[in-house]
């Protein structure tokens, strides 16, 4: 039915309080309608793993398919047995930087046309179904509906800037320089002749961006302050704050996963923050709108 | 006259070769089609000083007349004095930096302000025009042009993101997310119990967007690598290549500053360059579309 606004959102406190801030936007000058999403867990299913966490590990399959001796480095050999152990050793962080050089050497159009094309081909693990039927219908609605009122709609996502930009004008239609991620290093280098740039990561060049960095990373990428922020975990938070703290209307929303049956039920968490914090204790103190995905949506996933 | 192409330019082998590039836009990809622009000297004018320095030395005698101690540093004495003999012991760098510190503590939104009034208020040394009549006309022309076929527009400036931005979307249709500079650090603060970004840069924060760090920023920033790329100077030359180096038709035109009687004539250096390498000399051998500003354009600055 043309005209129903959010149709997939059932009728409730959550859904009026979105219609209660479109019913506001009029007051936000055109160039402060500025609207920052969260990806994993926000946009798009992030359990049982990252999809970016998927790509990484079937490149790693590949590179030992390719050169055996690949997986004798030890950060490679735990991740490949899964060993917990072992990687509880090695940290986390350690281990996913491992990850990332092994594409040191690919320009970032390589880099894109193979991260997509793994997206393209991936069916999730428990639910046999490509990506693009895992984003949340509800949340493409909102998008549309804040382009319809003049927003501007951005990315800001921990994962890879240049992994997020391989799908992100397809999945959502932000392009690429809508995307703040996560940054690597580049070195400028020759070859038959032109400059390109290739992939040259070190882990003094990788910056997470997540938690207090967010907020910085919004005003070095993009330059305005949004006052419509969406996330799901404690690594939303300072971005979710910075939007609420708009000088006019705004709207910070937190997703809740407690939905066991249609999707997944977790508490979520962020990788570099204290599984102590509650992001629904924060969400309740700071009176930020939390959607329970079970209570307030009548459809999770896009069909196509 | 409605439908002549690049009026500003005079007929000659310059304007040929970018309309040469206009009939091979259509066998770029529309996602391809992205064109990067240096902003001084290249789309305003950066003589006798950049506008951007005359800012600072105004907010610098501003807090010298709040509180005289301001002066004491001895970066701020010797910019205040024009003592180049000092300025030359202390390092360009260093008493540039130092300048940056001087807004240190006031949110983006704050900055941006102060610096669009501040160039809303400026008019040139010489001319006594303001900024907005020293941009080049036939520069808007091209960003028109390339418009029209589905360009998208950003500028890679070494200027500060947040000082170009306070004015790129007015002088150049160019939003804040699309302008790449050099960076600052940010913290966030908590005020009046909201939570605001604040300008905290101490110089390791700063990075200087020139020379190699243009491409690797274009890409950590915008995610594409253009096929167009105007430049003027020694730290615009890797952008240049870059685009260049792009497979398909590309377009890198370098900015020639050889009118003393309309604007200036020099010898294009950058900051942080050698001044005996000739940008010129690299322009000829790489093959880059060089623009005499004497010869090729018909009419410099926009007047209005």
């Amino acid at each position: 039915m043309a005209g129903v606004l959010l149709p997939s959102w059932r009728a409730g406190t959550t859904r009026s309080q979105i219609i209660d801030f479109f019913d506001r936007v009029d007051t936000i000058p055109v160039d402060e309608r500025v609207a920052v999403f969260d990806n994993d867990g926000t946009l798009w299913c992030e359990k049982p793993n990252y999809v970016q966490a998927e790509f990484l590990m079937s490149e790693l399959r590949r590179a030992v398919a390719d050169d055996p001796t690949v997986g004798d480095r030890a950060e490679y050999r735990a991740l490949l047995d899964g060993d917990f152990a072992a990687l509880a050793e090695i940290g986390f962080p350690r281990a996913a930087l491992a990850l990332v050089e092994l594409h040191n050497g690919l320009t970032p159009e390589e880099y894109t046309h193979r991260a997509a094309a793994f997206v393209a081909e991936f069916r999730h693990s428990e639910r046999g179904v490509p990506m693009r039927q895992l984003r949340y219908q509800p949340m493409l609605e909102l998008i549309r509906e804040l382009r319809a009122r003049q927003f501007d709609v951005f990315l800001v996502s921990a994962g890879g800037a240049d992994f997020v930009r391989s799908i992100s004008s397809d999945f959502y239609g932000v392009k690429p320089e809508g995307v703040v991620g996560s940054e690597i290093g580049y070195e400028l280098a020759r070859r038959d002749g032109a400059a390109h740039l290739v992939r040259a990561s070190d882990p003094a060049d990788v910056s997470a961006n997540e938690g207090a960095d967010k907020p910085s990373n919004i005003q070095r990428a993009l330059g305005r302050r949004p006052c419509v922020a969406v996330g799901n975990s404690p690594g939303d938070a300072d971005m979710l704050r910075y939007a609420a703290g708009h000088r006019g209307p705004s709207l910070a929303l937190l997703v809740n996963h407690d939905d066991a049956a249609r999707e997944y039920a977790y508490a979520s968490v962020a990788g570099t923050f204290d599984a102590d914090e509650s992001i629904l204790d924060t969400a309740a103190e700071a009176g930020w709108v939390v959607v329970s995905m079970r209570d307030d949506w009548e459809i999770v996933f896009a069909d196509r």
